[in-house]
């Protein structure tokens, strides 16, 4: 196999890049001069050295505690809890959140052998003292995010934290015709005074 | 800036990844093992290390001449011209050719500065001895696809060489129903006795 084969298997095993995909990329990077092709080689050597995970929330950073953690200008009272890394991004980008996050890396799924175990429930537990009034769940929308988030509430709410869910609903710019029948039930649900 | 941002940025900048899709894509190297994603990297440094152009075609390979010129099995009789090596793979997998081929690097695109001088145009009539009878035109049936064939008529008719231009017409699969006029016109003056 010819190191032009190689990389664009390599870029094949990447999701969602399927094999004509994997040899346009090849080729780009073929074409353009070599010092740019490497740039992305040497990008992805610094982060694979250098990103480690928090030692406190489990996001993934260059620093540990990451920077979320060691900032003091976050709030210090509510804890963001989200299924991976890189919905810490997502989150904090829109602006609406300033306290700090704690990642479970995945969410309860008993058919895949996930429970509570396999996740960072016990460091999540642990960070609960008397400054955190809140968790906010933000598992993703789905049965496994809902039965996590139930689960959290459960044990969490016994020690008199306020264990909170994003809201469901149609999403900004959408279209009522297209939303699907349990969106519209949840955001029916969920109305509020104008 | 991050280095998990750094790699992103890099992802970004190759045709078709946007910024959602960058992040994703780092997010899945920042999960797999380092050793995994170090692999991407090395495939690229062994591309941009060895991959040159073959002195010969112009296509691009570990060896030059490439694996196409300095294979003994090939009809020498026959020379396929493509736009971007990246065309000979799609023609050498359908099986249908044999011969070598011959790398134009781009088309006749007068708006783009892009005249015969700028396209490998000159190594392409040296190559021409007596054993070749035909010149295979496979630019992209585009308008400047369709000009470059014009122009390399013009030039190597006057030689006695065949020039010859892929056929154009309806796609295996395809429906009639939905294929555009211009395709439909060239598949009925293309037609043939069954």
């Amino acid at each position: 196999m010819s190191v032009i084969d190689d990389l664009a298997s390599e870029f094949a095993r990447l999701p969602g890049i399927g094999r004509k995909t994997a040899y346009r990329l090849t080729h780009h990077l073929l074409k353009v001069a070599p010092e740019e092709a490497c740039r992305l080689a040497r990008a992805i050597d610094a982060m694979a050295e250098r990103v480690r995970r928090c030692s406190i929330c489990h996001n993934l950073s260059e620093s540990d505690p990451c920077e979320y953690c060691s900032n003091p200008a976050r709030d210090r009272t509510t804890i963001c809890v989200v299924e991976e890394a890189s919905d810490i991004r997502a989150i904090d980008s829109s602006g609406g959140f300033r306290g700090l996050y704690h990642v479970l890396g995945g969410c309860l799924s008993p058919l895949d052998g996930i429970g509570p175990d396999e996740l960072n429930v016990e460091s999540l537990q642990s960070r609960l003292d008397e400054n955190v009034r809140e968790v906010i769940v933000a598992t993703n929308p789905s049965v496994e995010g809902e039965a996590t988030a139930a689960y959290l509430h459960k044990i969490l709410d016994p020690r008199g934290i306020r264990v909170t869910r994003l809201a469901r609903g149609l999403p900004v710019g959408g279209d009522l015709e297209y939303a699907d029948g349990v969106t519209i039930a949840q955001a029916l649900a969920g109305r509020r005074v104008i």
